[in-house]
């Protein structure tokens, strides 16, 4: 069983995966997995995977075969594991508990070389609509605080397998980062009696130099103080806590705005390896114990995907501070991703 | 003028560098830059590089001239800029204030090709002691609130010359993983009435599983919950929040047991690149306007140094979430380098 371990100095949750005992030698070379030579994730390869959690296809078609257009899987080297209580206990002075939490994969498409820029609209919208529903079915499991989806396109962004594909983890904690921006968005809310992210979002309409793409229901825009060179993020207008609130007219947009940004990073950087992340509320629903923890939390805060390129490589500095450097001003980034012209 | 920007969402102030006009062809490719044909940090080239700050050299030898075996220097492309003030400013609803800093370079030792593990006893307390002196003179600028020491170590880890150095970076604010740092330290203290780190040490003594080498006056641990594979602490037992109070004594007992940490790292996992880092107390000094601002720190913060051998590559879990997940069991980590026999 894998383990939560929570870092004393930082309140950070760990996941150790103690079972998989990993000797030095497997670390010798940084070396990137290569591709496997059968796509497990390849229509007609549906025997490789586990059975799938759900999937679209034609009706009548049997499950775990070819003819799909979206399938959901459980990923087959989960980080966290789905039986089990969450057993939270002291160690000495430590806090760990179980690693207990789901890990799925969305293989967004079956066309193996597809890059998800040139995915046909209503592909896009698919896959969009699959986090939304996985999300809200795993939300029914009273373990889980929190569903983190993201995608890993590319080796240097943490992809193993070339067939595009996005994965989805639930945790039985709110991840630090979260955790962090729900008290910066919470905070602002009881000075401003606004939601922080809205006034952002006005605020780079009425400035333009940062905007990146501006659609009726979705605004895309380099922020103000990127970590990293060309960081985008996306959001919608209408204000919105929970991903699972988007509506199908939204995931229209939505669908639009991320395909027409990563075509705009695509064509301007040399199709570089890039994470995007979706920073949603943790789940609300009243649960035993808990029944006035999110406070203010529908009002407060407003999700917002995170669109990362992996320009730079990350050094000293950086590790050991949380204190970035950015050698591109956010204006220049955003004005170079504008003026790409690309196929709507 | 760099600037100093920050994140409204996570509260994190990013260097942003907006001199440098750079154009996404910058980008293209993940390329470590080739090492200079001719290296700027070997003896004789002293004017390849800015004036140094200081150096040990012999009495009455010319600065700038070789006969060095330690010298410290300006960083020729510094992230901030020494001259100018602070200028805290709002920009509509952001803030951000001049990059002001000092970037310099300790080049460790004249000879090009000596790995830190094999640097003479002498030579290794003369680095750490280059430290300290330097942290101490910075301390009297009053725009500086923190000064951060890091060693980048191979190309993997981002450093761009082969010439063993490491960098200090004084910062007018204090960084993030910092500033963490000091609030769970303070909230430890405040429950407990002890130190945090020193409950630490003693939990790990205690439990022997996760140290690596334990000496009298300084101990080295695999943390609990580390975030990286082989992830290693070292630290003073003497309860000290500032670096600049270590005695030469301990300095010397540093100096072995960075060594002895850095000579297992090297053996056990192939000379990885690596990252080390000092954790220190931002600058206490009384400073106008700022009388009370730093509470118990004294008795509640433990400088230590964090070792991070890069071995796996940070994918998008951990970039979405500050969650992240570890391969290695830490008490396994422990036990590979504990039993790696290195030459004292």
């Amino acid at each position: 069983m894998p383990e939560l371990r929570r870092d004393p100095l930082s309140h950070r949750w760990v996941i150790i995966a103690t079972e998989r005992a990993m000797r030095p030698s497997d670390f010798k070379v940084e070396n990137p997995k290569p591709a496997a030579s059968i796509c497990p994730f390849c229509p007609g390869n549906e025997h490789l995977t586990p059975p799938e959690i759900t999937a679209v296809r034609p009706s009548g078609s049997a499950a775990n075969k070819s003819g799909w257009s979206l399938r959901v899987i459980p990923n087959k080297f989960p980080a966290l594991r789905i039986e089990g209580e969450l057993g939270r206990k002291g160690y000495g002075m430590y806090d760990k508990m179980n690693g207990i939490g789901a890990h799925e994969v969305i293989i967004e498409t079956a066309d193996h070389r597809l890059d998800l820029p040139d995915y046909p609209q209503s592909q896009m919208e698919m896959v969009l609509r699959s986090y939304r529903d996985r999300i809200s079915d795993l939300k029914k499991d009273p373990r889980f605080k929190y569903m983190l989806v993201f995608k890993n396109s590319g080796i240097h962004a943490g992809a193993s397998l070339d067939h595009p594909h996005s994965q989805l983890i639930a945790v039985p904690v709110t991840p630090k980062r979260v955790s962090e921006e729900l008290f910066y968005c919470r905070d602002y809310y009881e000075y401003k009696e606004r939601c922080l992210l809205c006034d952002i979002i006005s605020q780079e309409q009425l400035l333009e130099e940062r905007l990146v793409v501006a659609e009726e229901n979705m605004i895309a825009y380099v922020p103000y103080a990127p970590r990293f060179p060309f960081e985008v993020h996306v959001l919608p207008r209408r204000h919105m806590h929970d991903y699972c609130g988007v509506s199908d007219r939204e995931i229209g947009s939505l669908a639009y705005v991320l395909k027409t940004v990563l075509k705009k990073i695509r064509q301007a950087l040399g199709d570089p390896a890039y994470n995007y992340i979706i920073h949603t509320s943790p789940v609300t629903l009243p649960r035993p114990g808990h029944p006035e923890m999110w406070g203010t939390i529908e009002l407060d805060y407003h999700w917002h995907i995170e669109i990362i390129p992996r320009l730079t490589r990350v050094a000293g500095f950086e590790w050991g501070t949380g204190f970035y450097i950015n050698p591109v001003a956010p204006e220049n980034a955003a004005k170079f991703l504008r003026e790409e012209n690309v196929d709507a």
